[in-house]
């Protein structure tokens, strides 16, 4: 099947392209700019691994969201917190209908590219507080791609039964150098190594046995709290 | 309710904008500007009735339409077809997937702004030719944006008991300018008179018998065809 993958340079979508390329046939990658604190660590990324299979990627700047959504996470918004995801702190850094709004002009691009399906690396540990990442949501948007479009567009999940560390050790074997991907919601030189994303992206390098590249800025002993991906 | 209303400056989507305004607390319009022939036409009314009813109105660059979606409306497409809507000729103005990428930043945005939800003024006449404007996508992205937002926005479809001759009956009763309005694909100084849309708005004031205040190129007999809205 022909697929479009969107991409952000993280651990999770850099390791379903590798995954999409092995199973599909991957025509292109999406890449969106929204304006995020990290935007700028995590393209880079995004392009290298796209450029490094020889996959066609675009990077799609939605310059209006600074504009219309509120988000701690975007360049016009507040500080990260550190620490553990949880709900308070967490919510800070929803942006609002995020997957909706890449999904939706990803179906579109699908649609005027010729292909039929679009990967998204969601999976089982994605945090259910944020909307758009429920079960109830990509079902609904899954169907509305599908029969909002011509080619009966069909929104792919293979990661949806795998935890984090699960993708991580799906990455080792298909050869995803993690050094290269970024996941630090504070887009500094390094990944800070304690804010929520910082930590799942340690957590889940300890818990899948594989070793983590990554240089933080600090390492200290993960927090107790709840794993993201049980 | 506090909503937020899409509107095109096109007739049905200003007339949809007054008739939120009679229902519900409008706490915002938006309008989006997606590369079109005839998007600088129209967008300047959909300015004139936001300001003209005191509603804050934004207008949203998708500068990245031309690039990843092909289509005869848009600057990059070909030219528009004249004549009555028909399929092969509709085909080549459909942007992919267009409503479902605005409803996505509209619900993005009526979660940031507090807004509960998004009227669009989808109408009994809307060609199920486009994938984007069926029933079937509609619900899916109306659940969509209820699962994928923490305030379960509602997509508020007014209209979809109505024909476009019954909304203008509407409108005139609101005190809506069709003057103010635009709708011809081709984007010059004045609507043509014989693209699609502008046979369809023509038929529309006619079968409604009010008065149709638009200053066409040329005004030939409309042609026997498919009525758009029976």
């Amino acid at each position: 099947m022909k697929t479009i993958v969107l991409c952000s340079g993280g651990m999770d979508s850099v390791t379903a392209l590798y995954h999409a390329r092995r199973e599909h046939e991957v025509t292109g990658v999406l890449a969106f700019h929204y304006g995020s604190k990290h935007n700028d660590r995590e393209l880079p990324r995004a392009r290298h691994h796209a450029e490094a299979l020889g996959v066609p990627i675009k990077t799609v700047r939605l310059g209006f969201v600074n504009d219309l959504l509120e988000s701690h996470l975007l360049e016009s918004g507040g500080d990260i917190p550190d620490g553990h995801y949880a709900e308070p702190n967490l919510k800070q850094t929803v942006v609002p209908f995020r997957n909706g709004i890449m999904l939706a002009i990803a179906a579109g691009h699908a649609e005027s590219a010729g292909a039929e399906g679009v990967v998204i690396a969601a999976h089982s540990g994605d945090h259910t507080v944020y909307p758009d990442c429920r079960e109830s949501f990509m079902q609904a948007m899954g169907q509305a791609m599908e029969a909002g479009t011509y080619a009966g567009i069909h929104l792919l999940r293979p990661f949806i039964g795998l935890d984090k560390a699960a993708i991580v050790r799906l990455g080792a074997e298909l050869g995803v150098d993690y050094a290269r991907t970024w996941s630090c919601y504070k887009g500094r030189e390094r990944h800070c190594g304690v804010c929520g994303t910082c930590v799942e992206r340690r957590e889940a390098f300890q818990r899948a046995g594989v070793t983590d590249p990554t240089e933080y800025e600090q390492t200290p002993d993960l927090p107790s709290g709840p794993v993201s991906s049980s």
